[in-house]
């Protein structure tokens, strides 16, 4: 059975690897959407506890640190009743010579059901899941290449939104709610994961996807993604339904880059004054963690019709639905 | 509802947060210590759980390490069954910029149940409950401020081995038990948030307290402490009932206080020669880690009346009967 | 009571430490192995967990890290229900100066059931069960001394793979399986705590074991071992059942001892040559993590014969038995 290891379409995540939204289809991308919205109910309780993967070991590789992703993995396979074990990078042995593939082995041999892998190369996640017939790959960040579920939990943020205003969710919706949305991604395209997950995950589900970025922060290739590319920012940002800010990385040498930080806010930043000519029902998202005051104003993040906090929230239940699927392949957190 | 974020007295525990022993009144103390008492014998069994935060997550921050403090804390979270992450420093994105604030912020949006959370800086611990409003905080010690948990087991070891002595504990009790009692706390108090905690807390259950400490390690403001300070150890030993002694933070920069350790030993550590004028019922303490022959001398350290050990084991009782109040606002380990 | 502290011969694991397999009579040996025999089912099932260890809190306690070692322990841990306290190297509070001795005395005061060790120091294992009454002590790797899972578990996938063969196992053929067995161990022997552990284990099941190592690799006090030493690697190959293989311990400074990593390889590597000469029932064995084309040709390690993947698979079942045995004093994962 071909896992998600790239080169052609996934049609549901069932037993699958989830290594980048690029192979999902459209079928694929609602079903997990749709599998969250019955763990959204679970995290209002008190007790926020399903036995889905109880008796399961998922383990949380991440080889480049992350508090806000591992936390969010950690408690999703909590919540599922998985057994989580945790390798944070100063834990693993690459000094001692253990490479990421026998490491990886190890993990298939112990009877691990499921590694959560966060590492700087990428196609990490995608190499190492040739390496493990039994155990399922989540991808939860590959250098440049993708951050699959970041994608999701935001596409799940706009449904969501878009649901309580007035339309409805459920299978029937499908992806209705993102036919000719209109979607801009804004900012340090070239460095960001974040940018190829949303990119992709708007394309699938029938948005309209513009990116504005200064020329030096555009990608090879970012012609193949499907998306229009825009050189006017404030033209881009009175036409979106959403806009999407992305970190600048200056940890990944961005500074090279831009000229300063300062110039980068003055032309691809959301000033507050950028901010004031975005339509009122605009929904405004960042995968944080945010720089405030470079590439978003710091009173602009915490607008109202900016969704970041609730992208955060929303990280759980998708993760619970990711796990879901790829470990027990069932679309509901109730049995086991 | 205020959660305990300082300004005034908190009367239960209830739902709230821990921070600092200065805002709790001698009910809530008597209402932890009660608490805690119905976890000794939980703790004495085979089967040492009980299911009181089932469901829950405990995220476990420590921006500085400490593994005794953190062992305790986690092993009394798993024996009430809650899940527990565990975020050492090494782990933390500080590099990438995750500021304390955002990090607190993902945990307050995942639904985190409560954070139990270790500072260098002092007021780290209520600085961060003003952003997290759906998260209890437990202060695990902040810079030189406060460790409250250390003062609560303190006092929870006095009053067990008051009680073994003739005395009854249980709600009618009360904290009778401190009335009266004679409490010295020797050493470096200028640098130890033991030293506020207990001073706290044994001042608010109605003992005397008296502190001993060279000149240069007085910290500003001891005389707003409610304690009374003396300059001759030796008579301060021979009219204590409990003699606190505390770690010389040699690693916080004390060594520029006192001329040498050997001159602060010979002046201010409990030496076997010292301890010999002790009254013999006298409790020894030291919230450990010891320098042994600084603060302490071995031998003095294990004799049968300091109860230090017997310090790091009521820390589990206690830091449950903290979790359960402040998490699941109950006072006892049986229902949820 | 005796908790394997060394001495004397243990001759049943329950409620004992397991520190090196030095103590450990044949009949303990076979008590782990069959209780091993029992968990390999429970890790072939979707759910892999039983509730021998519900209530328990093991702590993992690593001074020196080793992603295999470490994951397979928590593993085993968790399958059986324990709670487990995961303690890595930069999260102990070694700076702070909290001694080996001061850690182990909070695990022993705060009711922790089982502490899995490893050290860089021979005997640390040993010296810390000497502090901790409560606490069972497996160690798991301690300096150049034993790694005594390890060597249990090579010999449970041996008996396996026999078992397989046509022999049956179960408490009746008890150690028969190994009697003549002809078992090589090869390498860097000198530096290798497997090569202790594994030739104990072999020797006492009655094994016939041969060594064969460079002269610099040989340690001292090897003539105590019960096991011959032999010069000719390629007559050792021929003779072998069963060929131990070990890793080229670089990083402890093995260099000095071997003129080049090449010519080690042509005098002591299992080359793919080499490998042509053995029997083809022969049994390839490697602790991991492998130097691929140092100790082992990477073919070599590929080859069916060679159960390195089998012995990472095995280390679970035989971690369960240990743990179960040590901790719970029984004998199979049903019960509690």
């Amino acid at each position: 059975m071909d896992r998600g290891a790239g080169g052609h379409v996934i049609d549901s995540l069932r037993g699958q690897n989830l290594l980048s939204l690029s192979d999902l289809s459209r079928e694929a991308v609602v079903e997990v959407l749709d599998t969250a919205d019955t763990f959204v109910e679970v995290n209002r309780r008190a007790i926020k506890k399903v036995p889905t993967l109880k008796g399961r070991v998922v383990a949380s590789l991440f080889y480049e640190e992350s508090t806000r992703t591992r936390l969010s993995f950690e408690t999703a396979a909590k919540r599922l009743g998985a057994d989580v074990l945790s390798l944070a990078v100063a834990s693993s042995s690459v000094k001692k010579g253990e490479s990421l593939r026998d490491t990886i082995a190890t993990i298939d041999a112990l009877g691990i059901d499921a590694v959560v892998m966060r590492h700087a190369s990428s196609g990490a996640a995608q190499q190492v899941s040739r390496f493990v017939p039994h155990v399922r790959v989540i991808n939860a960040g590959d250098g440049q290449h993708q951050h699959p579920t970041q994608g999701l939990l935001d596409a799940f943020t706009v449904r969501q939104v878009l649901a309580e205003r007035g339309a409805t969710t459920g299978p029937e919706s499908g992806a209705a709610l993102f036919d000719g949305l209109r979607v801009l991604i804004v900012g340090d395209v070239a460095h960001s994961r974040v940018a190829r997950s949303d990119a992709a995950v708007y394309v699938t589900l029938g948005a309209e996807v513009r990116v504005a970025a200064p020329g030096t922060l555009r990608p090879p290739g970012l012609s193949d993604w499907g998306v229009t590319i825009v050189d006017d920012l404030d033209e881009g940002l009175v036409w979106a339904d959403v806009v999407v800010l992305l970190r600048l990385q200056s940890e990944r040498g961005t500074g090279a880059f831009v000229p300063t930080m300062r110039e980068f806010t003055q032309t691809f930043g959301l000033t507050v004054e950028r901010a004031a000519t975005l339509r009122p029902e605009t929904i405004v998202m960042h995968p944080g963690p945010m720089n405030r005051g470079v590439e978003i104003d710091s009173a602009v993040a915490d607008e109202p019709r900016a969704v970041i906090t609730r992208q955060v929230t929303n990280g759980v239940p998708v993760r619970m639905a990711v796990l879901c699927l790829a470990v027990a392949g069932v679309t509901e957190g109730r049995g086991e």
